[in-house]
Order: structure tokens, then C-alpha cells, then sequence
């Protein structure tokens, strides 16, 4: 109970009634409670003076249980109006209601309305921010998690080094990956995992599809896994026989790049800082033009949160905070090179948790 | 741009200036353009009187044109607030916006206060009802696809049929499974492909896990794939090795509940009668209690979107919807049964997409 004694202590700061907490990674976090309820009502209910309870669909009521939530539960079945639930067993608790706190980047103006249909139009204040800064920064536990999580990150490229063949489609190559992570029980990605071949690595956002490796192909490959509801994500950028001079000679920036941030990450240093040390060992180089992307973005329970690492955001680093150094130079229909690495902050520097060799690994083919 | 033209239409006749449409599969379908764009805008602005315009991340504007989008495009980068993009661009279209509809259902808060901003203070209108109409009655090139991707998901009930081992997980006969259809080129499930056996099939929403496959389980899978954006779902209940006698009689009666419905299945009848028609069929057996969820749902571009088959709902059956029919038995700790088909209403009756057969299937071991 101790995150959610927190957000009490929030809500009294705020001098904000209560907070209805609906995006099921911020339930996640609160609560230990880890679904994903689609479209039907899944929150947390916190009151600045009473007890939380949970709202959840009826038939997902054991399985909170089971994952240790030992407040009350408001069940709701599809045929019922969950919103009205909320509002009665909100009730019963006799507290002011006159002003509530929501996740604003989350909930949908429907249970907007409904919120100020029933609870009759209080205050509405955004609780983003305070939840964002809450689990920004990660405790050992997390940490711990996160670098297990990173290890079977570590692990999918080795996969990918062992398996990929000339011949095999990208589509292949990432089945195989995908395959040997089922056996080690993953059952879920934290996004579409990405085999770029040749050319097609110089697209950022480049989809994974038929192309054929060859002999002399990079291959990017992007992906991570979801472990005890944490994500991990690394990005490795491989070459299929000997590679051109070219993308020998982008390779080496990039991992330059890559390092130096890697280097300069300690308490105290801004993200727009390590964003701009990566950057202008690219821009030295000549290929800043083709680095168009920020250099990382935060890690955790979802793939991409707080704090992001692009030249705008002043924010200091602190220690726990987890996130991705991602420099890569793209070179539209010839050559893309990525490198991307899982950081946590330490007290005096930094703590890579995934593994995998950074010098250019070339597979014989 | 016929699509778009009806939504111009709708406003028209609404009296509303504008329409924001921002639900990705809503995007899909009145666009062709296919983008999960996660926390970035992507949108469809809608002018009852003047050209409708997209709204997309920059870096996805190459894959909107070449998804057919040939209207202008206002384009928006991660440093950049998209909303007043949206708004600029909007007025250069000289048009009164006093009145602007969004998807309540799908808009978040924020975005809203943003409109609220920017437009100052519009009348909001939801247009969620108008587009789910839309969308609930498929043209024959949706019925092409829906087909196909029934077809993939009868596919991937044959794999598992040949596949299952005595022994094998649930986790790795869905790794078989999900292997040979990303073989067929299938990238994407419609969601989480369901292996559950022995007393696990007694949970409706039970999760695929570490449980062996043993003589005697009925084998529960429900699955479908996304095929040209189209979702597939099916569910069957084979038995691996002769079953008990509850189970065979229990599988019985869910087969002729699902039969009795199917044979249901025309225009002017209502969602709640099928229901009930199928419910029945399980009352008079005396297992209704066990029956513990709605008989169906919508199938399209999203797996579960409009109609729902509940007995609540009196909306008529009209040529062109297509929905799920999928009754089941539950008896906790012992035994579950699905059988889950894809049907479409045609000008008289029904089509069934999904053809795997459903006298009971009994794996040799």
C-alpha cells in the first residue's frame, strides 16, 4: 500500500478529494494488479481521507485478489454501467467529492462526462505529472526486474547472430527469435519486434517483411521483451559477411556515439546534454543530417515513458531512473545503422543492463 | 474519398462544421492509411464544406501517401505541438468551427482541453454512433477479406490439431501455432492466442501457460489473425485422447447451441433473440448457469467492435454484419467448452467464414 499511501499524501498536498486511476500500467504500478481490461473499466479509486477500492470487471475480481490487492473490489459486469458502480461505492465512503483527479493523457471525454455527470461536475485536475515522476525514478526491485528483462534482450540477438542465414526472409529471422523466447517463457513483445535487412535498416520506422538476407547486408534488428510486466529494448545492428567500407565506417560512429553518452550518464546530467554529446560526435563526423531522432526514451512498465532523452528536456537525471541510448545514421536507400543500449542511472554514473558485444559483429555466412 | 464524403454528409446534416477523427482503425477505414501511432496525433480533420485534410507524425507521411492518401497532409515531429498544427491548418480552410464532433469513446482529455483551447471553446459533439453504423455493415471487398482471414484462423486450428504432443505445453503449442501462420506471412494476431487444457478451459479468460498436454484434456484454443487490417476469431475444443463422458456430453450441447444460432442468423432478426436462441439450447440442458457470457461480437477492422450479441441488445440483423458466435460451458475445476465461428448475414440467412469442422475432434495421442 505504500505507492498508494503516496498518492493520498498527493491528493492532501493537492487539497484534491480523490483520483480515479484508470491506465492499467499506472493500476499496474499501484497495485501490483497487471491486465489489460480493453475497453471495460479497470481503476483505482484513492481518496485523500479514506480507503482506496479497486473497479474492475467481476470476472478479473479473483485475479486481482490473486495478485494481492486486499482492499474492496467494485465489480462490474458488461450489462451494468461501471461508471455509476464507481459512483456508489465512491459514495458509501462519505467523503467531499468536490474535486477529482484523472489521468488526462489517458481517460476518454466519454468517462469524462460520465464523471461529471455523476459526481456533478467537480474540479477536474490532471495527475499525470505526479504519477510520471513516481515511476520515473526505479527501486531495486524494478531494477532487478528490468535487468532480467534486458538479459533476454541480450539473449534474442544472440539468437538472431546463430540462426539468420543467407536466404532467410526477415519474417524468418524474427520468428526464430520470437520462437526461442517462448521457450523461455515470453509471451509477449513490448512492441512489433524489427528485422531490417540492406537498404531497408536506413528506415527508422521500417517494417519487418520478406526481404531476403545477402551477403553483405546489415541487419538491424529492434525488439524487446515483457518481463513481470516490465519492458526491455535493444537494437543491434549486425552484418551478414563483410560489409562496404561505408557502413564500416557508420558503424564505428555510431558506436562512438553510442559510448559517449553511455559515458556522460550520472546524476545531474540533463537529457538535452547526453542528447547533444551523442549528437555531435555524429555531427563531427559529417552524417549529422541523417541521426533524426532523439537519442532515447525512458523504460519501465511501458516501452516508452519518462523521462525522454531529446534535446528539449532540460530534466536533471537522478539515480534509478532506466532508459534507452539509441543514436543510429540512416542513409535513405543505402545503408542504417542503430545501436541502443538499456541504462540505469547510478549514484555516481551509469549501469548498462543489456549486454550484448558492441564491436561489429560480422556473421560468416 | 466516398467514405469521407458520407462523414461530410453526416455533418451536414448534423449541423456540425467539423469532425476530428482520431481512433486509428477509424483512420483505416475511412483512409485505407493502416498506423498505430501510439501517443502521436493522427487524425482525419472532416469539413461538412471544405476538403478534409490528415494530421500524421512527419515521419509517417511517406507511408500515408503510399496507402493511397492524396489530400493534403499537415505533418507534425515529436518537438512540435501537434494540436496547433491541427489548428492552423484547419483555419487556413476558412471555415466556421463552432461546432467540431470527436470519437468520445476514443479521445483522451488532454486533446480535448486542447480543442477546447485552440477552437475556443466549440460546441463537442460525439460521432461514435455514426461511425460504428458505418462500420457494422461490410461491402464486399470486406467480406473478401474477412474470409481470408477466417480462413488463416480454420488454418491455424489444423496446425494444432497435427501438432499436439502429449506433454507440450500450452505455451509451445501456441508458439507452433503462431510459427506456421507467420509462414503464411501473418505478423499479427488479433489478440492473444488462447491455449487452455484440461480444467484451465474452465476459465473463460484463463491464460496460456505452462500446463502439459494430457491424454484424456479437451484442448481449448480461440484465435484469430489480422489479415489487410480484418480480424479473424475462432474457437475449438478438441479432445486429446478419448474423453470423459460429462465432456462429450457437455460438448454436445454446446455444438447444437451454436448450430441452433447459426441457423438464426438472418436480416430483421435482433441480437438479443440469437442469444437467446443459443442460451436456451443450454438452459433446457440444464448447464445455463454455466454459460457465463454474452453469445457474441462484432468482427472487422477491430476484434471486438459492433453488434454485440447480448441478450440486452434489440438491434435488427442487416446484410453485411458480421459478428462471432461462440457459446460455452464452464464447470470450474473440471471442464470448458467453446465452439466460437465468424458469420456474416447475407440477403437471406448467413455465411459461416470459419469452416473448421465441429464434430468433436479426438487426437489420437
Amino acid at each position: 500500500m505504500n505507492k498508494l499511501t503516496n498518492i493520498q499524501q498527493i491528493l492532501k498536498q493537492m487539497q484534491i478529494d480523490a483520483a480515479l486511476i484508470t491506465d492499467p500500467h499506472n493500476v499496474f504500478y499501484l497495485t501490483g494488479f497487471n491486465s489489460d481490461p480493453k475497453e471495460r473499466l479497470l481503476g483505482v479509486m484513492v481518496f485523500a481521507q479514506a480507503e482506496p477500492f479497486l473497479i474492475c470487471p467481476a470476472m478479473e475480481a479473483p485475479d486481482a485478489k490473486a495478485a494481492g490487492w486486499m482492499g474492496e473490489i467494485a465489480r462490474h459486469t458488461d450489462t451494468q454501467d461501471a461508471m455509476h458502480i464507481l459512483y456508489e461505492t465512491s459514495n458509501k465512503r462519505k467523503q467531499p467529492m468536490n474535486s477529482i483527479a484523472i489521468e488526462k493523457a489517458h481517460m476518454t471525454v466519454d468517462r469524462y462526462d460520465a464523471i461529471n455527470r455523476y459526481f456533478q461536475s467537480p474540479e477536474i485536475h490532471a495527475i499525470d505529472d505526479q504519477l510520471n515522476a513516481m515511476r520515473v525514478v526505479k527501486d531495486e526491485g524494478e531494477l532487478d526486474i528490468l535487468r532480467h528483462a534486458a538479459g533476454l534482450a541480450d539473449y534474442a540477438i544472440e539468437v538472431a547472430a546463430q540462426t539468420m542465414r543467407e536466404g532467410m526472409t526477415e519474417i524468418e529471422l524474427m520468428t526464430e527469435i520470437e520462437t526461442a523466447l517462448k521457450k523461455r517463457g515470453i509471451t509477449h513483445m513490448s512492441f512489433d519486434t524489427t528485422v531490417l535487412t540492406g537498404p531497408k535498416a536506413a528506415s527508422p520506422h521500417g517494417k519487418t517483411g520478406d526481404r531476403k538476407i545477402t551477403k553483405g547486408d546489415l541487419v538491424l534488428m529492434d525488439l524487446g521483451v515483457i518481463y513481470e510486466g516490465y519492458c526491455s529494448d535493444i537494437t543491434r545492428t549486425l552484418a551478414f559477411g563483410e560489409p562496404g567500407e561505408q557502413a564500416k565506417e557508420i558503424y564505428e560512429i555510431v558506436r562512438r556515439s553510442e559510448q559517449a553518452a553511455l559515458e556522460a550518464v550520472r546524476p545531474g546530467i540533463t537529457a538535452a546534454e547526453l542528447d547533444g554529446i551523442s549528437r555531435s560526435v555524429i555531427e563531427q563526423a559529417g552524417y549529422g543530417e541523417y541521426f533524426t531522432h532523439r537519442l532515447g526514451h525512458g523504460l519501465g512498465i511501458s516501452v516508452h515513458e519518462f523521462p525522454s532523452i531529446h534535446g528539449g528536456n532540460t530534466m536533471l537525471l537522478q539515480e534509478g531512473m532506466v532508459f534507452t541510448i539509441e543514436p543510429g545514421i540512416y542513409i535513405p536507400g543505402q545503408v542504417g545503422v542503430r545501436i541502443e543500449d538499456d541504462v540505469a542511472v547510478t549514484n555516481d554514473g551509469y549501469e548498462v543492463l543489456t549486454k550484448y558485444p558492441k564491436q561489429l559483429t560480422i556473421i560468416n555466412p
